[in-house]
């Protein structure tokens, strides 16, 4: 008999179940290069009614090693399809979480260096419906406008992290949300920077201080912009140099919510 | 000139700025013992309306260090009070995460220790309406029902957490949440266990099976018929002994929301 | 002029100087399949003499982007000789870890899935000899011997992480310290387990108690018999599922150590 | 019959065996309060010849709540002994690692917040003779020379985290090694600065610039006079705030090591 799928009697359906923590290499199609090999983290949960008793945990596995050993971002939108598909569940909801990889060129010097960001790919089908967020999170330089402003010389300035969610509606690269939240810190970061590259990006963040408010509302004009965005979520946490703690904002939007009914 | 007061032209709020993992000593009421010392880590945050640059990061940290060294719980809602009215701002949130012990009797042997829970108190206000949210991680024994029946002997069986996230009206320990959570695993979990405590636990959690969906449901079933509890997230995460990744389940219900207008 | 190269007046050498947490795409042969495409994250030092100042700190990230955008672990021991050539040093040390998949049958079903373990190679180059150290952190399943012999039923078992660093003389597949680690376990762990499959787990646990002083020493006992490991250190570490702590044991051994002199 | 107390045949003793991650509330004197109240963290295990099965796992953690409910730190070297004895090991070890706080004063306007430390004791007893390590974490800005050097205004500026651990013989408190720490560091950082605060510590920063080489240096210079410390181990790690990956350097240095025998 299936003890999974005995009769429940609580009345209380459950709005995710299924797997977490499932590492698997996966294929990322990129925008110059074709394609990069890495390794996702899967979350890969169904909604079930309150009358059935369990779900399948391994069937959401098997789904990952479908056909081939390497899943693409291709095949994201079908493993959504099917794994409702095959756990006969009306809500499915799939987050793959990624290095990704971009080779840039250092500013002055154009010396090639890989950079490392954290991606992810979250997908929800309802009834039938799905939506896509794509998210990364950027890893940039911020220099603090009023440490500057105050000081003869010199001004604190910082790793920071600007995080990007965004609801899409199309195809959208990753480097497409990279890009803007790179453009957008006071100055982006490189792998490799030869002395007169560290000289451009020294100055370039003195150029262009930022803090972390004008960082999300400097991200948010452009995402408002994007029409293929359809919603966002925007973060910037700066690991500030003369503290032990973060500085921190976050703007969200949801262009297609209806307001004031 | 105090720069974060300048005026912003991009007609941007932002929902949330503030400072991010702030460490602090705090002082939390329990039910047993009057009150226990611990470490809080804080988030604390503001929105910020279009038109202001910037919000004052250092005011954040001063209220922590308020009036003595170590903060309580009570003050917890002061302090979202204050913080919203030393930052001008119509909305405020405060999340305060630390660990939290509960001194429990082994089951045969009655030895007592201490077991440690990952505690947080979630405030927001929001035009002078505040609502409390208590969080609490409690780690737990699961057994599989399925391993179980279908079995010789034995039953596979594994670590749990079991989190729950509760709107509260009225007060409410953070040990209701726990017993609720403890009391709908297979069994719980202790800091000193002697042989015959044990053998009790064993056989305990091998009558009581339970798949991380009966772990949320029992649970929900609890969060439902309890009246100070308004809105509720429940989790449960197995880290299956027998594979390198979680089950995991989530159930989520407001009360008060007005659903089908 | 280049700062780095001053002289130093301090008289101070330093044993480690270089980047930490470098993530870079890199390829690793497995014993079945040839190759597998990962991603490592690098630590890269060399020791630096009294009288320099400072290293060259963008050298390390151009010897990870040598040739191709993926490095092999064959190149690994190139790029250790490369970076201390590079870098005039006498000593050079690097670390690269990264995730590491081996497809696995299922004990009964035969059904084919991934498992993923954490694996470095660890290599130090010191006045022209080098040395290679492997390590694998391989998820398993332990069940207690006393639990099982004081219980009317059932044995508490958890998941368990056995690690296993060895100094190799030769050549050695990742795989092999696997299967050392995952044949010592009360029972293995896999990524897809049918009914058939999970009932053959739950009774090879039960069947196979072992504590965690059990599982070092028989890893112990077999990289003792095997000639190509020179030294090695044995930890396991149970999450335990009866309580919030973990069990731990850890032996170490160096063959080629003179004792007594 | 007790199952851990068994013979075991393999003839392998085992070198640390015991508990790991175990939370339990402590005190810690300090050098201006008297004493303040923390959580740690505890390691406990010992040495097990090879003809003992096992050790007894719930007899480190009575030790924890042996007479009180908060342990002190002088209870620390009691506890290592204690646990020796309980156990019947020739060689015990003791790691207990604790957020710590002091309380500061910025650097122009006397405005006082505490700063948090990662501190950690770490005790060994073999054959009767203990041995004592203290172990900081120390956040710190570091101010890139290179990049000043070159830079017509502005230099990269970052959080680094400086860690001295070290052997002590005699009382040592723990904000002697932080005061080390902040004092060898471009400047160092603060729960709360005011804006005359905060240009101070740009200009300090700007005017007091250190390569990551510089920072373990300048700590092992005051390490080396420094009586009471026999051993150390010092490590900066610089959060580059113009690359994605850390600059990072060591020293490690035994005093009472025999050279050259």
């Amino acid at each position: 008999e299936d003890v999974q799928a005995r009769a429940d009697s609580r009345r209380i359906p459950i709005n995710k179940v299924g797997i977490k923590d499932v590492y698997h290499p996966v294929r990322v199609k990129d925008r110059s290069s074709g394609e990069q090999h890495t390794i996702a983290n899967f979350n890969m949960y169904v909604a079930l009614p309150h009358n059935f008793k369990g779900t399948h945990m391994s069937r959401f596995v098997e789904l990952l090693h479908g056909n081939e050993r390497e899943i693409s971002v291709e095949s994201f939108r079908d493993i959504l399809a099917q794994m409702t598909e095959k756990l006969n569940a009306q809500t499915g909801h799939i987050e793959m979480e990624f290095p990704f990889f971009v080779m840039k060129k250092a500013p002055v010097s154009g010396v090639e260096s890989l950079m490392n960001y954290q991606a992810s790919l979250i997908g929800e089908l309802h009834n039938g419906v799905s939506e896509l967020w794509l998210k990364v999170v950027v890893a940039a330089t911020s220099l603090c406008p009023c440490s500057k402003d105050i000081s003869k010389y010199g001004a604190h300035n910082q790793r920071s992290h600007i995080t990007i969610k965004a609801k899409v509606d199309g195809h959208m690269w990753l480097e497409e949300l990279i890009d803007i939240a790179e453009s957008e810190a006071s100055c982006e970061v490189y792998g490799i920077l030869k002395r007169a590259d560290e000289k451009h990006v020294t100055e370039r963040a003195y150029e262009n201080p930022k803090f972390v408010e004008d960082i999300v509302r400097d991200v948010a004009v452009r995402m408002n912009n994007e029409a293929r965005v359809r919603a966002y979520v925007v973060e910037a946490e700066n690991f500030e140099s003369i503290h032990n703690h973060s500085a921190y904002a976050l703007i969200e939007n949801d262009k297609d919510e209806v307001v004031g009914l």
